[in-house]
């Protein structure tokens, strides 16, 4: 389940990858992502701190991916704001629970698949399809 | 990623599917689950709600599960209090996406993959391995 603050991430970093020619100000993507503009700053902050993204200053400043979309999992745009959440000890921190229970072990493994699954996507995969992501307004006054 | 309301959940219902003799006061789960009495109360209503769990009152009451483990799955403990979100219509609302577009669409299947993965553990699954969920709590104060 994806926090809206991953939602947001996706949906910015998507936006950019598509948008390779010039950097696209924050009031931009903000209104192409349909996000509010001090939520995005803090999410931008984040990419920018994972090394996703690049912020430039001044006149033609404004967000561009650091790498081509073929090297970036949307696992890395999820980590980069809300990591997916392993489990390595037992959260009780029960006596004897050197290893996990079954309760928890089962959880951590559907982590595992979780982590693999966003692993597998990259910006690129992205592309294909009949819709592009956040399409419409590509064309909208914004673009 | 699982949600703190869930994991709370999923010990104390873990917690009754592992003590069916007796009901269990709500001190003695908050006890053994290691969760504040307030929020488990909460959550225990949710449960009680969604008809996994009665509460008896009185003398000798308390909580108990409905069903039997075997009839439990990990899904329905979270769809309780945290259902898995799935993806039906563009989050936008963007003209044009009466499909998802890749981004979405890519996002639901995950979902998809975690519920499916949810809903395949039953609460007796939990009680094979080594380690028994929740188990040193067993042989304190509170068992």
């Amino acid at each position: 389940m994806l926090s809206r603050t991953a939602e947001y991430a996706l949906r910015a970093i998507v936006w950019l990858a598509d948008h390779p020619e010039t950097p696209v100000t924050g009031q931009a993507l903000a209104a192409a992502t349909q996000v509010p503009p001090d939520y995005l700053a803090k999410v931008m902050q984040s990419l920018v701190r994972a090394g996703l993204v690049e912020a430039q200053r001044g006149k033609n400043g404004g967000f561009s991916l650091v790498s081509t979309p073929e090297e970036v999992t949307i696992l890395e745009v999820i980590n980069a704001v809300e990591p997916v959440r392993r489990i390595r000890t037992c959260p009780l921190g029960l006596a004897g629970h050197e290893s996990l229970c079954p309760l928890h072990r089962s959880l951590d493994n559907i982590a595992g698949q979780l982590e693999r699954a966003y692993g597998a996507i990259r910006l690129t995969d992205l592309r294909s399809g009949g819709v592009k992501p956040l399409c419409p307004v590509l064309e909208g006054p914004h673009a």
